[in-house]
C-alpha cells in the first residue's frame, strides 16, 4: 500500500515527507521507494536525514544511486560523507560519472564551482541553427536546458544563445556566430554564491556560465539551485541576528537547538555581569534613594538602545546582502543615522522624561530634585538611541570592510555592546549631571 | 559622453545607477537613456525612483514607454499611478496592450495574478512538434520562453512540455498530447505570491502556469519575479522581525527611516513604562537594600528573557515562511521549546546564581542572606527564560493559525511582552521565596 502512495508523488513531496518523519523511521521510508526515484528523493533531502539513510547503505547502494543523479547533486552527496568512504564509492561508479563529480568535487561548496553542474551545452560558433539542434538532440541531459554556449576552440565562452530563441530562429542556415548574443554574464568557479545569486537575480538569469581560472567554461549553474542559495542565506542571517544559526531548520533535537543558541545567551550573560558590575558601582557616587529612582528607568534605557541599535543593523545587513549597500559610503550612512536617532532619541527623550517626571514625584524625599532626575533621564535615552544608531550601523559596515559577513558577527555584538554602552551612557550622563549641578552649587 | 557610457550598460546596471543617485537627478538621468531601453529601465527602478520619474514626464510619454514593456511590468508601472492617471494611459495606449495590461491591473500585487505575465505559449493537443514549433516561431515574446502549455478546447491546461525537450524531440511528427507531462504544477491569480515562490523552489520550476477560478490557463509567473520575490519576502520578514520594515531599503531620508523605526520603538516605551511601574510598586515589598541588590540582576534577566523569546520565534517565523512548519503541531512545538528552554535556563541559572552569590556577598548588610537571594536569581532567570522559549514560539504559531503573518506582529509583541514577563517572573519569584522563608520562620 505505501508503496503505491509513493509513486504517485513528486519526488521532493517524498523528501518532504521523510524530512519530517521521525529518524528512526527514514530507512524504512527510503527502501519503500521504486529504486527509479531515488536519486530524485535523495537530492531534495535534508543533511541529517541524508546521513541517516547514507549510513545504512551499502556502498554498492549509493553508487548506484549517485550514478544517476546529476553530477551537482551526486557532489553534494559525496561532499557530506567523510573522504575514504566518498573514494570508495566514486571508485564503485562508471568512469565517466565519477570523473565529472570528482572535478565538482573539489570546489568549496559556497562557491558557483560548488554549485554548478557540468552538464551543459558547448558549440562552436561555426556550427548552423540546424547543427546545434541536432548537436542537443543528440545529448543526454539530467536538467532542464537553457542556453547554448559559443565558445571558441580554446573552449572559452565567446556569447550565448537562449533555447527558445535557438527554438524561433526561421533561418536554420544561419551561423551561431550570426545568432549569439555577446554581452553575457558569467561567473568563476570561486565567486561566492550569494554574488551567483544576486547576478541571476538581477540580470533576471535562469542559468549562469561558470568559467575557470583560464577563463574555460567548466559548468553552468541552473535557476533551481539559485533559488535554494537564496533561501538559504537568507535563512542564514535571519538566524544570525537572532543569534542562533540555520541549521535549526532541519528537525532538530531540543538538544541541538540548546547548541546552536547557547553560544549567544552565554555571550549575553557575560555581558549581563558587566551590566551587574556597573549598576554596583554605580551605587558608590549616588544616594541608594537617587539609585533606586534611577533603576526604574533601566530596563527602557536598555530595551530602546537595543531596538534602536537592531533597527540600523538589520538595515545595513540586508542591504549588504542584497547588494545594494556595496557602494553606500560610510560618511553617509553614519550622517543618515545621526539623523534618524537623534529625531526619535528626542521624540522617545521628551516623553520618558515626562513619565519620569511624574513616577517620581511620588517617590518620597530624594537628593535630587525630581525634574532635575526627569531631564536627565530623558537627556540619557536620547543619547544612548543616538549612539546605538550610530554604533548598530557602523558594526556591520566596518565587518563588511574587513571581508567578515556581517550578518554572523552583527546581531549578536550589536545587541551585547549597547546593552554596556545604554547603561554606561545612562549613568555617565547622570553622573555628569550631578557633578554639574553640585559643581554650580 | 554620458550616453554613450549608458548604451554600454545593462537596463539593470543603468537602473542601479539611478536608484542610488540623488532625487533631484532621477529624471535628468532618465532623459539620458536611449529610448529603446527606457521601458528594461523603468522596469528595474525602485518604486520610489520610479514614481520620481513618472511625475516628470507627460502621459503620452509614458503610455509610448510601457507599450513596450512586458504587460506583467507595464501593470506594475501603472498600479503604482493614482486610478485616473492610469486609466487616462491606459487610453492612449493601442487597444491589445492595454487589454492585457487592465487585465492583470484586476489582481492584488502579492498574489499570482499580481506578478504573471499574459505573455504564454498554450497549443492544443492535436498540433504535432513541427507545428508546434512553427507556431512558437510566428509569435513575438517579450520574455525568454520555457514552457508550451498544452490546453483543451476551453483553454484549461492538460499539461505542458518543456521548450528543451520540444527541441530534442526527433519525431517532430509526434502529438503534443503524446510528449505532454500531464504530472503538472500550477497556481490560481489568488495564490499568494508566497506560496508561489515555494512552490517554485519546491519543484524546481523555471515558470508557472496560472489558472483563473474555471481552471482556464491566463498566465504564467516567469522565474526571475520569483526571484524578486524571494528577496522582497525575505526582506519583509527580516526587517519585521527588527520592528521596522522593508521600504528602508530604498534609498530613504532619515525622516522616512523614523516612520518606519517608531511605531515599534514607541510600544517598546510603553512597554517600558509598564517596567518602570511594576519595579517601584515592587519597592513597597521589600527592603531598599534589597531592591538595590535585586536591580543589579534587571538588566540581564531582560536580556537574557529577550534573546531566548527571540531565538525561538525566528525558528518558527521562518520555518513557516519556507512551508517547513506548516504541519508541525503545537504540542510538539512546545514540547520542544520547554526541553530546549528549560535547559539552557538550567545552565545560565546556574551560571547567574553563583555571579550573585559573589556580587552580593560583598553588598553589605541586607535583609536576606545573599546565599539565597543568589539561589532566587537563578531560579528567576530558569523560569524566565523557559516562559521566553514557549512563549516567543507560541505567539507566531498562534498567529499563523488565524491567518495573521507570524513575522509582522510577533517581534516586536513577542520583545515587549518578554519585557514585561521576565520582570514579572523575576520579581514574582523573589517575591514567592521570601514570603516562603517569612512562613517557615
Ligand atoms: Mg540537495
Ligand atoms: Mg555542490
Ligand atoms: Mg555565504
Ligand atoms: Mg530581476
Ligand atoms: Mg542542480
Ligand atoms: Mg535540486
Ligand atoms: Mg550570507
Ligand atoms: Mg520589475
Ligand atoms: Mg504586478
Ligand atoms: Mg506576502
Ligand atoms: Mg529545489
Ligand atoms: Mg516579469
Ligand atoms: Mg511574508
Amino acid at each position: 500500500q505505501i508503496p503505491k502512495f509513493f509513486e504517485e508523488l513528486h519526488p521532493a513531496d517524498i523528501a518532504e515527507i521523510i524530512n519530517h518523519a521521525p529518524s528512526s523511521t527514514h530507512n524504512k521510508l527510503f527502501d519503500l521507494i521504486d529504486d527509479s526515484i531515488k536519486p530524485d528523493v535523495l537530492a531534495e533531502l535534508d543533511d541529517q536525514t541524508e546521513a541517516d539513510i547514507l549510513e545504512e547503505l551499502t556502498d554498492e547502494e549509493i553508487s548506484d544511486i549517485i550514478e544517476e543523479m546529476a553530477p551537482d547533486d551526486a557532489a553534494d552527496v559525496l561532499g557530506e560523507l567523510e573522504g575514504k568512504r566518498s573514494e570508495e564509492i566514486l571508485e564503485l561508479m562508471e568512469n565517466e560519472e565519477s570523473e565529472e563529480v570528482r572535478e565538482l568535487l573539489q570546489y568549496d561548496e559556497d562557491t558557483a564551482g560548488g554549485i554548478m553542474t557540468t552538464d551543459f551545452v558547448a558549440a562552436s560558433a561555426t556550427m548552423t541553427a540546424e547543427e546545434a539542434i541536432d548537436y542537443i538532440g543528440s545529448l543526454e541531459f539530467d536538467e532542464p536546458l537553457y542556453y547554448l554556449y559559443v565558445v571558441d576552440a580554446e573552449g572559452r565562452m565567446t556569447g550565448w544563445i537562449q533555447l527558445w530563441e535557438l527554438l524561433k530562429q526561421a533561418n536554420r542556415n544561419l551561423s551561431l556566430e550570426k545568432m549569439a548574443e555577446k554581452e553575457t554574464i558569467s561567473v568563476h568557479t570561486d565567486t561566492d554564491q550569494e554574488e551567483v545569486a544576486r547576478l541571476a537575480s538581477k540580470y533576471d538569469l535562469s542559468s549562469l556560465p561558470v568559467l575557470d581560472r583560464q577563463n574555460k567554461l567548466v559548468g553552468r549553474i541552473t535557476v533551481d539551485d539559485i533559488m535554494d542559495v537564496m533561501e538559504e542565506e537568507a535563512s542564514e542571517d535571519i538566524f544570525k541576528l537572532a543569534g542562533s544559526n540555520d541549521s535549526e531548520l532541519e528537525d532538530t533535537s531540543p538538544l541541538q537547538a540548546c547548541k546552536a543558541r547557547l553560544p549567544w545567551l552565554l555571550i549575553t550573560l557575560g555581558t549581563g555581569f558587566v551590566s551587574s558590575l556597573i549598576l554596583k558601582s554605580f551605587m558608590n557616587h549616588i544616594t541608594m534613594s537617587e539609585v533606586v529612582a534611577l533603576s526604574f528607568f533601566v530596563p527602557i534605557i536598555m530595551a530602546m538602545g537595543g531596538n534602536t541599535g537592531i533597527q540600523s543593523s538589520t538595515l545595513i545587513i540586508r542591504g549588504i546582502a542584497l547588494g545594494a549597500s556595496h557602494s553606500r559610503k560610510v560618511a553617509k550612512i553614519i550622517t543618515h543615522e545621526i539623523i534618524a536617532g537623534a529625531s526619535m532619541g528626542l521624540i522617545c527623550g521628551a516623553t520618558i522624561g515626562l513619565w519620569a517626571r511624574f513616577m517620581i514625584a511620588h517617590n518620597g524625599p530624594s537628593a535630587i530634585a525630581p525634574s532635575f532626575l526627569a531631564v536627565t533621564v530623558g537627556i540619557a535615552l536620547f543619547s544612548a538611541m543616538a549612539f546605538a544608531a550610530v554604533f548598530g550601523a557602523l558594526v556591520p559596515v566596518l565587518l563588511n570592510r574587513f571581508k567578515i559577513d556581517p550578518a554572523v558577527a552583527s546581531g549578536p555584538f550589536v545587541t551585547a555592546s549597547n546593552d554596556i554602552f545604554a547603561l554606561l551612557i545612562y549613568y555617565g550622563v547622570t553622573l555628569a549631571m550631578i557633578s554639574a549641578v553640585h559643581a554650580v552649587v
